[in-house]
């Protein structure tokens, strides 16, 4: 198993994913937002680039069950319906209906995965799931977000917590693999997942994290730190990303 | 104190190293042989990016004193005088020689730095002496060359190797500074310095260590992986790096 991290979008944009599982990465808070909403009921997410981008490909899914979400500088954007914060994203407010997201950083990482034989979106939320979901691929391209081209420890660290959880399972032989080969950004993320406790603490000290407590949304911080909230996979085909049907393939424990 | 760390020439790139000291880190092997070449008594180094460029700048400099270094994918440029290996930067080789130096990342990683208050070119091989010149200022940029764009763990190794001796000197007392704030990346690069020896064997896991091995350049790792072999700091003024003269600063122990 080869698994290839890229801190930014920008890394990934130069990079190749053709063949590869593409795991988007966007913890605070883009990809955690994806999988509480998906969770919550949303029938699809459509990540876009600009405001003007979402408003346009809202109008023409229709309005009337459709939702407008996303964020400028942490905050919800002027006449959208949601912003980007996972505790907006309730049955209540999203069940049955699709979300068109545009956001500044998660956006531009699921824009670098196309081209992937798959396209999925992580987050500490659902580690465990996409630990199983993946296990029988080859090749994983794991996509950080990262901030406005630069790395993001938040982001490092999910990346390096499914690395330690597939090594985990290559060493105890519940995944059966070829020997696993790390580049430089998934050894170092690997360590920075045995080094710092993944936890609201840690979200706090992250540049991300800061920025959030800035504009007084540092109550996001607990949702996105939850391990395992939810056993879902979101995948992402024709630019339209929705809940992996399950599957009952092996190595799945 | 503060110490932003980028991760690669791109990154530093989208920066501000206005007003901030920048140390430009490219420990397989540009910073390495700029230190080891003054070291052995050359008098200047010029980065320049294309070959083109080195080509032209050696010839307005007049050939009789001046040698051409460089690589491309990791072997000497054809017609060059010294490839990019710091066991070729000899006394018998370069001393009293001006050096025309095109490397692949650590030249872009140097213009990057520009605007810089100061600029300063770090490698294992002069971290202690480096350690104590930046000591005075207040804030640092830290650019890591990388690989075309990317993260590369030599780099933030050794950004990490100075952060943490920043570190101790700030806990042991004998280095006096506002308190230190770091950024995503300089806290990433501390970890790894912690966990990660810094040692050839780490150098040779990395991406630019397998590449020199693919070359047959093994034997420049344990070079590069010295650590205070020279007690000099190189430093570029008008895209042009010398040795700094000592200074009877306060704080250098």
């Amino acid at each position: 198993m080869r698994i290839e991290t890229h801190f930014s979008a920008t890394e990934a944009e130069d990079g190749d994913v053709t063949g590869r599982t593409a795991i988007v990465i966007d913890v605070i808070r883009a990809t955690s937002v994806i999988v509480e909403a998906l969770a919550s009921g949303a029938r699809a997410i459509y990540p876009t680039l600009s405001t003007e981008d979402a408003i346009r490909l809202a109008n023409s899914l229709g309005r009337e069950d459709t939702l407008l979400c996303g964020e400028r500088k942490g905050l919800k954007v002027e006449g959208f319906d949601l912003g980007n914060s996972p505790r907006e994203f309730t049955p209540e407010a999203v069940a049955d209906r699709r979300l068109v997201m545009s956001t500044t950083n998660g956006t531009r990482a699921f824009m670098a995965a196309q081209g992937a034989r798959r396209v999925i979106a992580l987050s500490f939320l659902n580690l465990s799931a996409v630990s199983h979901a993946v296990a029988a691929d080859g090749k994983l391209a794991l996509i950080c977000a990262g901030k406005e081209g630069r790395f993001s420890l938040d982001d490092a660290l999910c990346a390096g917590l499914l690395i330690r959880s597939l090594t985990r399972r290559i060493e105890d032989g519940t995944l059966e693999t070829t020997p696993l080969e790390l580049n430089d950004q998934s050894t170092a993320a690997l360590s920075l997942a045995r080094a710092f406790p993944a936890d609201t603490g840690t979200l706090e000290r992250t540049a991300a994290g800061q920025a959030l407590l800035a504009v007084g949304l540092e109550a996001d911080l607990p949702v996105c730190a939850q391990h395992d909230r939810h056993d879902l996979v979101p995948e992402m085909h024709d630019r339209m990303i929705r809940v992996l049907p399950r599957q009952g393939a092996a190595g799945v424990s």
